[in-house]
């Protein structure tokens, strides 16, 4: 469990998320561990990435890897824990899982490599991102 | 490439897809995907995975991997292609390609494993899958 | 204001809501109504969209207008205000105003209209809204 | 029907689009109407929205209202069709409908009112807009 250092964001499985097999569709499992990684950077690292967007650099996602155990359906609400490493000078890994209250039970974990590039596609070392060290 | 006896879905970026970086946000990758795989079952298979679900059998995402190469931006249009190999007798491997137009230029690759069950959670066969044998 | 015996839902601006605009696409102002809405019925009145469907009765939007006053933007919190009124047997009017933290400023205005229907299509008395009545 | 002159763009329901009501979700219907703009603006007055807002105009909806007829369900193929007009100097009339294959059953109806603004929020007049005229 990643608890240790990591950082949380809590939600609810809203309404319009669930499919119709009854449960959250897939995708929004992608827009839940993307948001969570976008305020575990806030968070920790100080780093908007909508600014960054402004001035031209973008935090892009280059691989991502999910798998899903409990599915989560609707009413529930559960949280996405957080851990950035550094892997290169210009990427990070993040690995996240999806625990569903109240009984901490492991919905979805992720494991994904980001890169900090400019719009033109350069690589770009982002100041705040210095503090990101190889987890133990 | 995954053309031969691939299953081509077309389509065009659509205007809301494209977030504030201004490349098509992550997550909608994962819904052309999910939706090339739908189409992909059942052009290939005869199976509505709909009717599944009222039927109270989900096809479910066990697992996925994407790796993005170069994105998808506003204005573009694309065509993801989908192969299907069984891995053993509830679950199946789905490999999917995204290529840009009008170039086939490579923009994200997939790797899914996908389990029939039903919606109290149980193993279950569809018949129409039978078909899918392992790729040579 | 539609503070006075109003149901209020509280969210955050998330990361992929926001548009190559860098304000928040208006389809998620939908999916913050319809979540608020969702909310609101079952908080007011214990009434599950979800269980309803499953029992095939669907809670269907017949029609909806919105006016956009302010945009929300990136790492805004807001919430919604929702409050329902009957205006036939099966049919109910939703107002609602989304409000952005921290000074309340008023950023869009809703009135929708709201039928009870079976799957079949035939308009249905949901029990628990007895209790909707007209607004003085 | 905003046949003539109209500009139509066509499209078929995504399977993640279908919610556990098991109709097209309500927020859809905006990405559609939404989407169908944007192709009318290009393809009638050569209006790239993406490019506006790269050089800070931003085009806007200040209101919209939309009247949901017959709902899309999975695997249909459907039509929308949309009409600007000119209602003031820097505000615009967008009448949409969406059709159902093949027996061009209503579906929907939006009636929208947009603004050219610049990201200040000020009025702003773009000149590939002169060309819209009131309707007859």
């Amino acid at each position: 469990m990643l608890k240790n250092n990591a950082i949380i964001w809590r939600a609810e499985v809203r309404d319009y998320e669930v499919d119709y097999q009854g449960i959250v569709n897939n995708a929004n499992y992608f827009h839940y561990f993307d948001h969570a990684r976008a305020v575990c950077l806030e968070k920790m690292f100080n780093l908007n990435i909508k600014k960054c967007a402004e001035n031209n650099v973008n935090i892009v996602l280059i691989k991502t890897e999910v798998v899903f155990k409990v599915p989560l359906t609707y009413g529930q609400s559960f949280y996405v824990s957080s851990k950035f490493e550094r892997i290169s000078r210009f990427k990070f890994r993040c690995q996240q899982e999806i625990y569903i209250d109240p009984d901490d039970t492991l919905s979805a974990v992720s494991d994904s490599v980001i890169a900090t590039i400019t719009k033109g596609g350069k690589p770009y070392l982002i100041e705040n991102l210095y503090a990101i060290t190889p987890l133990p």
